[in-house]
């Protein structure tokens, strides 16, 4: 077969060294990609003098698959974060990010199975803001009927094509009933569409409260921009944190950039104690989006099985005697997309 | 000893029923207190036609504290929510939650014991919102120095007249840099005037995470209207829901409205089967507030036996063999403020 050109954004701090883990697992499980690899992130890259070169974004819009590392966002630095660049420029309209109790690394939480849906390119992150007098700030938040829908096709194709039933639209339209009414308005839209998946909407502190109480409760849900970024954070912890969970994005245009959602720890960098685990499995989601499945069920297993076995454990996954007994039973979850 | 005045306000739904627990169990306990009952609600009062009358407001003016049950706030009816009027006319700037492990009601979680401290004012609860062109709407987030500095300025005081650690400021400053920068401005000034606290920025999708992994890392949260919201929420699931959780709002001229939080339950109105613990265990932030601590410790203690009793519990609690063994160990946590 010939193989797949996919790009790889390793990114900053760790970002390297768990991306060379990726390359290695991928080589070993005889993947068939040629890795394009492109340096962005916070630093100036000596080569280009640039934080992201026009290459790099060409390289994922002509690969239409790629995969990324942490970048990091300065607090307060004026410019502007990597991650929404990269989601601005490529379109990348969703971040769905799976949320599942994995075999043999036991929380307060069993079986959580939710995938968590974001509209991923306006909202709270607009970027509008401005003094209007001196102490009184404002920032704008813009919800669109375009993305909206947009967003909301996906998560009930998503839903249907993955046997899931029902898809929950998490808002605060009681106080934001403008922008997040048209965001239900577009989800009520959509669902119409989709009679055979259960369609609610829910609160957002209100569903914030359901989660940690009990996350079975719910099954899919989408979201404006910044209660995605809140709630797949939540849910993440559930199952463990950042450093377990795969994320990928997906782009109007075909394009599919998987990525590890989790800081570029600059402490621990270089050091040899970085996490691999949410970069190999948001590869491993990229993996089934190029249908290349029997790799990424192979991988998925050996990540798992390498978990709960607890011989090899990075100090952020504490020690092994948390190990469920459940995993002889679990399935491996579907991450295809 | 001359009995205090102080406002009630039951609510809708099953509002009514549950000011009249606490109605029985502060007489029984001798509470001097004389209630000056006034209806809020969504429905109009036959008596003064009317919502919410001047009188109301007045009445907590005059006496500077009040106990408030449910308002149903309708999505999309286009009318403002009580909850947001009564908080905007008797400017109720700090709405303060504390979330602690009930003794004798088991979740997945032990020792919880933090206090959330909510902007109430403004943020993404301004109102102002408008459609832009077709399909383009958009929300205005505010933040003033003024209101930022004022939670801040309670959060660490708050912090230091009830012997707590550390006040950890939640934001999302790294896309809202200018919003929450203000915010987050404020909180280091009036963080340097109380060095023996320790002050902590965090990143509130970070946060939600930590919380759900391990709330014993924060203490006292402060921050911006609709992050409170969410996170007093999350906050009040990790100990058992919003049936459970007591909050007080605080005004700049003294007045205190204790609240509960949880909402109106139209489905099981008038059947007897509402619990009544948030608006009693408000109504104990209340008798704290007025320096009732006798009375207000004796129905803290009862409230807590009748839980873990088991004997007489709503529906929401599930049944008693969740009862935590940890009962005697625990002290009464202090609500005072
Ligand atoms: C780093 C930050 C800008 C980003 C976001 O807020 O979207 C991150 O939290 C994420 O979820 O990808
Ligand atoms: C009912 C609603 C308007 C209210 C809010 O959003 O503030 C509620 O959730 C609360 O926390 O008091």
């Amino acid at each position: 077969t010939t193989p797949i050109t996919a790009t790889l954004f390793p990114g900053d701090g760790i970002g390297p060294e768990i991306a060379e883990s990726v390359k290695k697992v991928f080589t070993t499980a005889g993947v068939p990609i040629e890795w394009e690899e492109h340096y962005v992130g916070t630093e100036i890259d000596p080569r280009t003098q640039s934080f992201l070169t026009w290459e790099s974004l060409e390289s994922v819009r002509r690969n239409k698959v790629g995969l990324k590392g942490p970048m990091a966002t300065p607090i307060g630095k004026g410019h502007r974060s990597l991650n929404l660049t990269l989601r601005k420029e490529l379109n990348l309209y969703a971040n769905v990010r799976p949320c599942y109790s994995l075999p043999g690394y036991k929380t307060r939480y069993d079986d959580v199975d939710l995938i968590t849906i974001r509209e991923n390119t306006e909202g709270e992150y607009s970027g509008l803001e401005h003094q209007v007098v001196r102490g009184v700030v404002e920032s704008l938040k813009i919800i669109t009927r375009q993305a909206s829908l947009r967003v909301a096709e996906y998560a009930f194709l998503y839903a249907k094509t993955h046997g899931r039933e029902r898809v929950s639209a998490i808002h605060k339209a009681n106080i934001m009933q403008k922008t997040d009414g048209l965001f239900l308005k577009c989800c009520r839209e959509v669902a119409e569409k989709y009679p055979e998946i259960t369609y609610e909407e829910v609160v957002i502190d209100n569903c914030c409260m359901m989660l940690v109480k009990n996350p079975a409760l719910f099954d899919v849900l989408v979201m404006p921009n910044l209660y995605g970024d809140i709630i797949s954070d939540l849910c993440a912890g559930l199952v463990g944190g950042l450093g377990l969970t795969p994320s990928c994005n997906i782009g109007e245009d075909g394009v599919a950039l998987a990525e590890a959602v989790h800081g570029s720890a600059p402490d621990i960098a270089g050091k040899n104690l970085a996490n691999p685990t949410a970069l190999l499995l948001s590869g491993v989601m990229m993996l089934r989006h190029l249908k290349l499945n029997e790799q990424a069920e192979q991988i998925h297993s050996a990540i798992i099985n390498t978990i709960a076995e607890g011989k090899y454990r990075t100090a952020d996954l504490g020690d092994a005697s948390l190990s469920s007994t459940k995993l002889a039973s679990k399935p491996i979850p579907d991450l295809n997309l």
